[in-house]
């Protein structure tokens, strides 16, 4: 947590063997259909007052395509009304007044934009994004869920990160669809 | 489990991002110092019954390797007096009685050879051999103990494993080291 309260969280849903999709881009193997019979589960009003104490999204480009490509499947649009900062070069196509194109120096979109405006910043993906945040030291917290399967081969949740990132576990948790959900602060010690 | 009542495990230690040790074969960083206070401690007694479970060891030339290195820092020898069946087509120092060299079908080796005999089968790595026992629809359980610090590179829990493995969740269990126990087994339907 930065001086004026803000957290930067690092959020990602992985396979058992540390992918984040296919190579393709392809998310189908989330459709697990594990049971755990003795995980938690997670009402619709929960998931609702954990989706608003969040407070803005920053992604790489390739996740926001695949957001919206989620959305032009008919299976909607992950981010509510909350504001969503993509880091990018690529001239892409805005769909909403919500969605805000930065590219440029990424420790002055951090402390100098994001930290003084919002209070709760998730990152929301891809690797390349996560890894970049975790090595320039911007991140307090990663969330990290792992579902029950091994696909093999595909992107990963964190790339280049190039040196050792000490972290201290916060929770643990697992749920009835079989993913564990951890969550672990970054040491600054 | 397969018809005799045997069962394969795989388990093996890695660091959040998926790695089981550094490329020149590290493992310096599995000392961690984190505490989780709500975790969970094991007593002596507790790892003793635990390994006393254990019938016969299987793992890869690096791994033994490694396992010989430890040995020789003064570290002792973390098998006991288990059978080590170790793979490997290279001639490799056999320093005591119970360790055995096989290759060849992997297979004929777990099912003719090993599960005949021995009831509770742990594969200790590397990552090529979990990979491999995998693909071949040998292994009834995966035991992941993740470990809380990222190290951006390194040798990967699975290798080749080239499809997907679906798993069910059978526990997840947080220790005060920091550690995270995973525990899934291998589904067939």
């Amino acid at each position: 947590m930065s001086g004026n309260g803000s957290t930067v969280t690092i959020h990602m849903a992985a396979s058992l063997d540390g992918f984040i999709a296919r190579r393709d881009g392809g998310v189908d193997w989330m459709e697990t259909s594990d049971v755990f019979d003795d995980g938690e589960s997670l009402g619709a009003d929960e998931v609702a007052a954990f989706l608003r104490a969040i407070d803005c999204y920053v992604m790489g480009s390739r996740t926001y395509e695949t957001a919206l490509a989620f959305e032009a499947r008919g299976l909607g649009w992950a981010y509510g009304d909350k504001p969503v900062f993509v880091l990018t070069t690529r001239a892409l196509s805005k769909t909403r007044d919500t969605v805000e194109f930065v590219s440029g120096d990424m420790d002055l979109l951090f402390q100098q934009r994001l930290r003084p405006t919002f209070r709760n910043i998730w990152v929301a993906g891809g690797g390349v994004v996560a890894g970049e945040v975790l090595r320039r030291h911007l991140a307090d917290e990663v969330r990290y869920s792992i579902l029950p399967v091994l696909i093999g081969d595909g992107l990963r949740f964190f790339e280049g990160v190039s040196c050792d990132v000490r972290l201290h576990l916060l929770e643990a948790k697992a749920y009835r669809s079989g993913i564990v959900a951890l969550r672990h602060s970054v040491r600054r010690d």
